[in-house]
C-alpha cells in the first residue's frame, strides 16, 4: 500500500524521478585527465637546486620544513607522506658548491631513530643521497637537526610558516642566539608560488574536470533533492573522475548566504538557486570550482538573477585586470567596484580570491590591504559574491593562473568556462 | 566448482572458519561508557579562571591558542570544531579583577568577519559574555586580535607551542619590540597536563574498553587471518564501543618488529604473535592500548615468549616507580635497565612513554633525557617493546595515572589489566 501511495505521489508531483537512475554512472569522467602525469624526479632536483641558489644568495644556511606543504614542492614529502606528531621529522636543505663551482642542493632528512627504517622508504627525488641524521628517543632532535647543517657559523635558517612554534622554538634554542630563524621572505615563497607550465598542466585538468562534474552532478539533481543528497552527488562525480581529498559544498536558497556556512540539510525549493563550491587533488594539486546555478524547472526571482549577472560581471571584470605586474589589492578592487556599483557592495563579504596549488588556499591573496605583485606562473581563484543573510548567496569561482605572455587565463578554459547564464554553467 | 573447492579446502585445512561468524557483534560493548559524562561547562569556567589566575601570577597578558587540545582544553575549542586555515581564528584569554576582587577570565575569540556567525555557534563555555572580535578581509587579523587585549602596556603574551608559525610571527609583528609573544610556560602547560577526577573517569572507561575491544576481537581472529582483517575487527569493535577517531594497528609475527611500521598484510602464521594496538576518543579523550598476543592454536617459538616475559616485567617494574616526585626519565630507565639486564637493551628502541589525555600523545614523556617531575593527576603510557627486525616485535602498552595518593593506578585495571601471559591478555 505504501509503496503505491509514493507511485502515485510521484506520478502527481515528480514523474520524472520513477525513471531517474539511482545511482549514476560518472565512469566517463575518469578519462579526461587519465594522460596527465605527475611531476618528475627532475623537476624536484631542479626546485631544489633553485632553492639553494636562492638560499646561497639571501646568505641563508638552510631551509627547514615540517612534512607539508612545502616539503612536499620540494621533496615530495607531504603531510599525509608523513603524520606530524610530537616527535619532529625534518627537511633540511642546504647549499653547496659542486666540482663544477656550482650551486647545488644536499638534502637530509632529520628522522626519529627507531623510525629510521620507515623515514628511508620515503620517495625523496635528490640529485644525490639523501642523508637521514637520527635522534635517539633520548637525546634532543634539535641540536641533532642543527648539528647536520654545514657552514653554520655564518647565516640565517629559514623555515617553512606552517612549522609549528614548538619545533621552530627547540631550533632557535639548538642555534642559540648568534643564529636567527626566521620565516622564509618573499624570494624564496615565490618559488613555489609561481607554477611551472608541468603544474598548470596538472591544475588545469583538475580544474576542468572538477567543473566536468558539477555538470554532471547538476543533471540528477531535481527540485526537493537535499543538500546532503547534492553533496554526494558531486563528491560521487569528483570521485570518479579519479580526484583525492575530495570536498564538497551544498547549500540551496538562503542557506549559501554563509559563504562557508553550515547547510540544514534543506531540500530544494524552485525558487532556490543551488551553490556547489568544490575540490579535490590531482597528483597533489588542488581544484576549487564553485557554481551557482539553477534546474530547468526552477523559478529564480528576478532580483536574485540580478545578483546572479552582478557577480559573473565582477569575476570577468576581475579577470581582466589581472596581469603580470598588476598589484593584487588592485585585482580585488576591481571585482568590488563593479558589485558596490551595482548596489551590492555590502553583500560581498569576503576577499577575491587566495592563490591555488599544492594547497587550496596559498599565498598570495587577491584581497584589499595586500600589495602582493602578480608575476607570471602566480595562480589565483577568482571568486566575487554577493550574501544576504536569510535570503540569497551567489557565487561563482574559477582558477586562472598568469601565462608566460604575462595574461591572465582561466585554469577551466578548456571546458567553457566561464559560466553564461544560471541555467548554462 | 569453485565454492564446491573452497568448501573441500576449508574442510580439510581451515574446518573452523566455516562456522565463523563473517560479522561478529560487538554490541555488548556500547554499554560500557554509556553513564560517562562529558567535562561540564562549570568545569571549563573553572579551568579559565585557573589560568587567569596563572596569567596573573606570572605577569603575562593574555593566553592566545588556534583551536586544537590546548583551546579544547579552555574552551571546547577543538580542531574539528574549527578547522585551520589559512585566515585565523584565535581563542584569546585574558585576566581581569572582578567586583570581588578575585582574578577572573575574559574570553574572546578573533574570528573572520565574514565568518562572526558561525564562529558564534561554536558553543564556548563561558561565566562572562564571551567576545568575538572580527577581522574584515582587508585588515591585518593580528592587530586585531592584539586590541582586543587590555593592560598589553605591560606584559607578556603566551602562546599555545602548537600555534603556527606565521600565527606567531604576526602576532609578533603587530605587538611591536616592547612585548614578548612565547610559547606558555611549564607553570601553564601544567594546567592541562594534570588530570582532574572528572578527566580521569572519562579515560578510565575509554581505556577499559579499548582493551574489552582488543580481547572482543581477538576472539574473531584465527591462524591464516590477514593483518588487514585484523585491524578492521578491532575498529568496528572500537566504534560499536562508541569511540570516535578510532585508529589501530595490526601486525604480524616480524611485521611488529617496526614499531608505527607498515604491514604486509600478511597472512596470521602459528608462530606469530599479533601485536594490536589501538585507541579512540570518549568526549575529546584519547585512550591508548597495546596488546602482544598469541592465539589457543599459535605455537610461538620459546625465545619469543622469552620476550614477551621481559617486557610484561618491565612494564610492571616500571609502573612501580612512577610516583609524585619520580623524575620522567628514571621511570624509562627503570624499564631500561630491566630490558637490558634480559640481553635485549639495544631492540628497546623507543620511549617509554608519553602523557596522554586530550591527546594521544602530549606533555610530559617518560624518557630519557628528561627532567620533567611527575605529579598527582599526570597521566601516561607504560608501553615497553623489543624490536628485532625481520623476526619479532613485542610491545605491551597500558596507561596509567597517579591518584590524590601520588601513586600510580592503571587506567585499564578496572577490567583486569596487565594482561598475565600471551594468551591470558
Amino acid at each position: 500500500m505504501a509503496v503505491l501511495l509514493s507511485v502515485l505521489y510521484l506520478l502527481l508531483f515528480d514523474p520524472a524521478r520513477l525513471f531517474r537512475n539511482p545511482a549514476p554512472d560518472f565512469s566517463h569522467l575518469a578519462s579526461h585527465c587519465a594522460h596527465v602525469q605527475p611531476i618528475p624526479a627532475d623537476s624536484f632536483v631542479a626546485r631544489q637546486d633553485t632553492l639553494a641558489r636562492t638560499l646561497h644568495e639571501l646568505g641563508a644556511a638552510a631551509y627547514i620544513a615540517e612534512p607539508g606543504a612545502n616539503a612536499a614542492f620540494y621533496a615530495n614529502l607531504s603531510g599525509s607522506a608523513w603524520h606530524l606528531s610530537e616527535r619532529p621529522l625534518l627537511f633540511i636543505l642546504t647549499p653547496s658548491v659542486d666540482d663544477n663551482n656550482r650551486i647545488v642542493a644536499n638534502i637530509s632528512v632529520l628522522t626519529p631513530s627507531f623510525e629510521a627504517t620507515r623515514a628511508k622508504l620515503l620517495p625523496l627525488p635528490s640529485a644525490a643521497d639523501v642523508t637521514y641524521p637520527e635522534w635517539p628517543e633520548d637525546a634532543d632532535p634539535y641540536q641533532v637537526a642543527v648539528s647536520a647543517i654545514p657552514g653554520l657559523k655564518s647565516g640565517t635558517i629559514f623555515i617553512d610558516g606552517a612549522m609549528r612554534t614548538f619545533v621552530a622554538d627547540g631550533l632557535q634554542k639548538a642555534v642559540g642566539g648568534g643564529h636567527k630563524v626566521v620565516s622564509a621572505p618573499v624570494e624564496v615563497k615565490r618559488l613555489r608560488e609561481r607554477k611551472s607550465t608541468e603544474e598548470i598542466e596538472i591544475m588545469k585538468c583538475a580544474n576542468e574536470v572538477t567543473l566536468l562534474s558539477i555538470r554532471a552532478a547538476a543533471e540528477e539533481m531535481y527540485i526537493g533533492i537535499h543538500e546532503s543528497e547534492a553533496r554526494a552527488l558531486v563528491a560521487n562525480a569528483l570521485t570518479s573522475a579519479g580526484l583525492k581529498d575530495v570536498s564538497v559544498i551544498s547549500l540551496f536558497g538562503p542557506n549559501a548566504a554563509l559563504p562557508h556556512g553550515s547547510g540544514t540539510d534543506r531540500t530544494l525549493a524552485k525558487e532556490d538557486f543551488v551553490l556547489v563550491d568544490c575540490g579535490g587533488s590531482l597528483h597533489g594539486y588542488v581544484s576549487d570550482v564553485t557554481r551557482t546555478f539553477a534546474l530547468e524547472d526552477s523559478r529564480i526571482p528576478a532580483e536574485h538573477l540580478d545578483i546572479w549577472m552582478l557577480v559573473w560581471e565582477a569575476q570577468g571584470i576581475a579577470l581582466a585586470t589581472a596581469f603580470n605586474g598588476t598589484i593584487t589589492a588592485d585585482v580585488d578592487r576591481a571585482a568590488r567596484v563593479t558589485i558596490e556599483t551595482g548596489g551590492y557592495g555590502e553583500y560581498f563579504t569576503h576577499r577575491l580570491g587566495h592563490g591555488i596549488g599544492l594547497e587550496g588556499h596559498e599565498s598570495p591573496y587577491l584581497r584589499g590591504g595586500s600589495d602582493d605583485i602578480i608575476l607570471t606562473g602566480h595562480s589565483f581563484s577568482d571568486e566575487p559574491g554577493v550574501y544576504i543573510e536569510g535570503k540569497v548567496g551567489v557565487r561563482l569561482e574559477d582558477c586562472f593562473y598568469i601565462d608566460e605572455n604575462g595574461r591572465p587565463v582561466l585554469l577551466t578554459a578548456g571546458v567553457g568556462a566561464p559560466s553564461t547564464t544560471p541555467w548554462d554553467i
